[in-house]
Formats: structure tokens, sequence, C-alpha cells
């Protein structure tokens, strides 16, 4: 017999990028963490955390994590009751799922993005309108008053790498009124435009980021989301108590606080990437213009696609493979070091 | 209107036990935090993971969480896929909810106990059985076959401190083969017996632990689940991929890996149990026997407990009062130091 419900005996769980195991030697372009260290304020917080022996860490953290949104209000101007605090912003989607989908309604995204929405549907038992985007993956029409309690819309997209004018995302928003348009915006600090002012002014939208991206700080499961306090309120209900713990909320309030490390990051990874899409385009890939510290580069054929990934894993460089339709035919690669990318680059020109 | 599920526009939300502010001088015996430090080797590891500016941070953490678990089967004998990791006791609890019970099935417990039982219950829309336990904190007879999908045991029990066999566990699983059982043991290691064994030889028997009691790391948020293989894997299915940050799991796998120091808070704590039992029996309280880091005493009406409780607040001690039936009547009181024992009884003796 099964102790489970029928949908979760059902499921798949969500297979996340592969991790090489500590110490090997490889060049890891496939699960999108920043190749440069985080903010060193990061590090001295935590140990800062850490004096008398640890003796803090045998009291509960905070379970409003106040100082980390009070940094979060500070970079962004929002009020901190418009901001909730998650354990990644994976844990900031499976909250929303839960609050507001009721089993039967309807999650809506557009398809392929951050496989993660299908799990999380399926674990709520909710069926799922995924609309495909077109090949160039602009915003399908068919998205707009789609009848669905949820919506999904990551900018920049992963894996396209694509982004979205606020002004369409307004636009959206406003075609669904009795949805929740949740904009998923891990990989905004590296674009040019990002969607935020809209979690202020469109009561049915929120929108969330994350620490891992931007500030290097994918090991520390810091997300945040921003929406009207109402819906922040609610989402919160449905959370665990004490979701973060000390050293995940110092490291996360000390990051934001350090901006100026943030954006030279970002600065360096932005210029990398344009070199990489040059380089790419020389070799006969087909880019899509990428907002965010990767790209989603095409061959013209799906054995390609597939023969390339394998020959640079042979050859220790880590890059991501989706074996879906309108993803079967392309890498999608992250924006490492400029070394990392010389070296792909190189492996890339003998592979031709 | 609301954009919420109407079981979550309902809820209350759980309200966890006060937190002074930093530097607040309080005598904090309200959340059954541990009063020592934990072992050294917890901070050497987290400063370990630390190296080279925090460089390891930006990338994602283990989401299988291996060597804590391999920790964890060290000190047990568990298989490792027999256990599972999770952000605190607390998440484990929540997707044990969302994988077991579907809307509408039923959740039992003896009550009162844990009150987080009851708002994970209202989360999934899933009916509450909650049974009364007798004065004295027995196990319930109703309790035995009741109809429900899941069934919630704390031993020892909170906030009663009470104990349960392991023998009348097994009884009280077999008499419902069709539901999971779930042990809650956070507080086992300051018990005299546990009921482990129970998840390694009774298929509908799952075991929580936590490091936030006794290895003194309530502020690192971490729990294990202890299970059939088969139940495991399928309570995984509906975890957030990387819940446990990189410094929470080489927290834990240092502090499972020096047993003797928690063994050494655990006898000190045992003692000060001793000498707090004795002195609030002199002091005319009722004190429940405890298996746990905290008793339960009750005086000889609600409104002198109430005051009481107010009257030791005003004077810096931070103590619980439950405003419930079968609990208003008493107050469930940490284990601290000796030298915070010795205020709390003396500002105990000046009240009578």
């Amino acid at each position: 017999m099964s102790f489970f419900r029928k949908n979760v005996e059902a499921m798949v769980p969500y297979v996340p990028g592969e991790q090489p195991k500590p110490g090997s030697k490889v060049i890891k372009l496939n699960t999108n963490e920043n190749p440069y260290p985080p903010s060193r304020r990061v590090s001295e917080a935590i140990s800062s955390e850490l004096a008398h022996g640890g003796d803090r860490l045998r009291l509960y953290s905070d379970p409003v994590a106040f100082d980390f949104r009070s940094a979060a209000s500070e970079v962004t101007g929002f009020p901190v009751d418009g901001i909730l605090a998650g354990n990644g912003s994976d844990e900031l989607l499976a909250l929303i799922v839960r609050a507001v989908v009721e089993p039967g309604e309807t999650i809506a995204y557009p398809y392929p993005s951050y496989v993660l929405y299908e799990t999380l549907a399926h674990a709520q038992g909710a069926p799922v309108r995924a609309v495909d985007f077109p090949r160039d993956f602009s915003l399908p029409g068919e998205l707009f008053g789609v009848d669905a309690r949820l919506v999904f819309v990551t900018t920049p997209n992963s894996p396209s790498g694509t982004s979205y004018a606020a002004s369409e995302l307004e636009r959206l928003a406003r075609s669904v009124p009795n949805a929740l348009v949740v904009v998923d915006e891990a990989y905004a600090d590296f674009a040019d435009e990002n969607a935020l002012e809209l979690a202020r002014t469109i009561p049915n939208v929120v929108v969330l980021r994350t620490l891992s991206k931007s500030y290097s700080l994918a090991g520390m499961r810091l997300g945040l989301l921003f929406g009207a306090p109402a819906v922040v309120a609610g989402i919160a209900k449905v959370k665990d108590s004490y979701n973060l713990d000390r050293l995940a909320l110092v490291a996360g309030a000390a990051a934001l606080r350090d901006g100026a490390a943030m954006r030279e990051s970002v600065a360096k990874i932005r210029k990398t990437r344009e070199r990489l899409t040059r380089g790419l385009a020389g070799l006969g890939f087909e880019v899509l213009p990428s907002s965010a510290n990767f790209v989603f580069a095409r061959l013209d054929s799906t054995p390609r696609a597939r023969d390339t990934y394998v020959a640079l894993r042979q050859r220790g460089i880590l890059v991501r493979y989706f074996d879906r339709p309108l993803l079967d035919d392309g890498l999608r690669i992250t924006v490492g070091t400029d070394d990392e990318i010389t070296a792909l680059l190189a492996a890339l020109g003998e592979l031709r």
C-alpha cells in the first residue's frame, strides 16, 4: 500500500542540475551560479554571528527576518511589510502555490521556463496550462486573458535568457485580474530593466528575487518576495515559522547592504556575456539575446546540440542540455569567468 | 477580492514563542532552547566552509544533504536512504502533511501537543481529530484505532514533558495500519527511552528528530526524519530541492559527529531538571514527570498561573503560558542553566 496522495505518488521529482564532487576539476557552466565570490561583508557578518563559540546558534532565528527584510527595504524603497523572506525563491514559489491554488485550479505559464513550476503544480494537484513560447521566446499571446488561478512569468526567462518589458507584463497582469501573477526575477540584476515597480502598483502582481545569482549566494538559500502587504501576509501564513537560519539571515542582510560588490560582479558578467555571445555567433551558434547570467545558444540540429553537450562534458566542461521541444537543439551556458569562457570557446572551436 | 484558498484565508497563523530583542537582559525559559553552546566543532566546520572569502557560498548546497545524512547514519545505524534532512523538523512535518494528506482527509493527534500540527492541518484543508489527553497526559485510549490518514504523537510531549513507551507507540501504530504515524521526538535525547527503532521495524512509522534542542542548534534549523526508504523517497518528492544551506549542512554533520558534547550538555540539563522539579514541588507546584528539557508545573488555579506568568515577566523571567484547557493552570518552564533556575526559584519564592 502507499501512504501518499495520488498526485504525489504520480509525481516525478524535480532533478536539479548536476553538481560535481568537491575537488573535481570541472568548468561548471550548468547551474547559473556566479563565478565571483560574494561581498566580503557576508563572511564577516557570519563570523560575527558565530561569536562566543557559536553560542547564538542555540537560539531560534528571527521568524519574521526583520533585519534582512529591512535591508531589502533600504535597497528597493519597498515597505518592510510588502516584503517576505524565503529559503531561496524556490520556497517562495512553493508557498505561493500552497496559499493560492486549490487542488483542481489551474496554474498557467509560458513554456519552456523554470521546470520547478510543473513540479509544484503536480505536488498541489493543480492542472497545468503551459502555453508554448514561439521560437523567439517572445511572450505568447494566448497567455493574455488565460483562465487560471496563478500565472508564472520568468523575466529574464530561463533557459532562454530573454526578458519582457514591464509594460508588457503590466498588460498581462491587467488581462487576468482574478489571477495572481508571479513575476520571477531571479536574474533581473543582469538585465537593463525590471518589473519590481509592478509589485507596488498592480494589486495582482508579486515579484520574486533571489540572492543566489547576482549576490553569489546560491549556497545560502535566500529569496525575497515583493507585493502588496495583504498579499504578503496571506502567503506568510503557510510559511514555516523559522524558515531561515541565523547565518543565512545575517548573510542576506550584509549582501544587500553591499550593493557595490554586487554591481561590480554583475558588470564583469555582462561584459563576459557579450564576449561569449560574439564568440558563439562566430562559431555558428544562433544565440538568443540574453538579459541573464547565461545564454541559450542553438545549433543547426538536435543531434549536434546533444553531441556537443556530451563532448564538452568529456572535456570537463559542464553546460546544460534540455531534452525537450524548443530546447533540444541548443545549450544553456552559464557566463563564467573570462578564463572559463575562453576555455569553452576554445573547446567548441576544436569540436566544430 | 482575495487571492487565497478558503482554508488559508480562514487560518490563524502559528505564533512562535516570544523572542526578546538582542541585548535585553532577560532569563529566557520560554522556548526550550538549550542554555549551553553547541559543540566547538560546529563553528569550526562553519568557519572552514567560509574559506576563501566565502567563495563556496556562491555554489548551490547539496540537494540530498548526503554528508549530513551520513553523519546521522553513523550515529543511529540507520541506512542513509532511510533518512531525510529538513530545514528544522517543522519543515519535515509540513512535508509529511503535504505528501500524505488529501484535503478532506483527517489528521489525528492527542491534544494539547505541538500547536503547529493544527496550523499545518488548516493549511492543507484537513479536518483535525484532536483527542484530549487525560489530566496526567497518558496516551488517550481513543487514539488507538482512530480513523485518520495521519497520526502525530510527540514523545516526550510538549508542553507536558511526559513520554510514551516504545511498546505503547508500537501498539498505537499497529492499531492504525492505514495511517502514517509520525513520532515526533524533538526532545528524545533528554529521555531515558526513545522509539527510533520503530521507524526501522514498523512500516507505517516515521520518527522525527531535531538538532534544535539537545545539540543547541535551534538557530540553524536542522531536522531529521527516519523511516522506510520508500516512505522517505515519497516525502522527499515534495521537498524544495535545496532546502538546507551550505553552513547548516556542515554545522549539522559536525554536531552529530560530536556526540560527547551533546551528551555532556544533556547530562547537565537532566541534573538541573531534577533540582527544578524538586524546587517547584517545594513551592507547591504539581510538576508532571518530565523527560524533556522543560517541565510543566501546575498551580492550584488558572488565575494564579496567569498571575505568576505575568509577575515573572515583570521580573525579566520569560516562561510559557498557554491559555488553553488543561494547560491554563500551569506554566511550561525551560530548564536553563543552574544560575537561571536559582533565580527563577528565588523569584517564585518571593511571589508565593
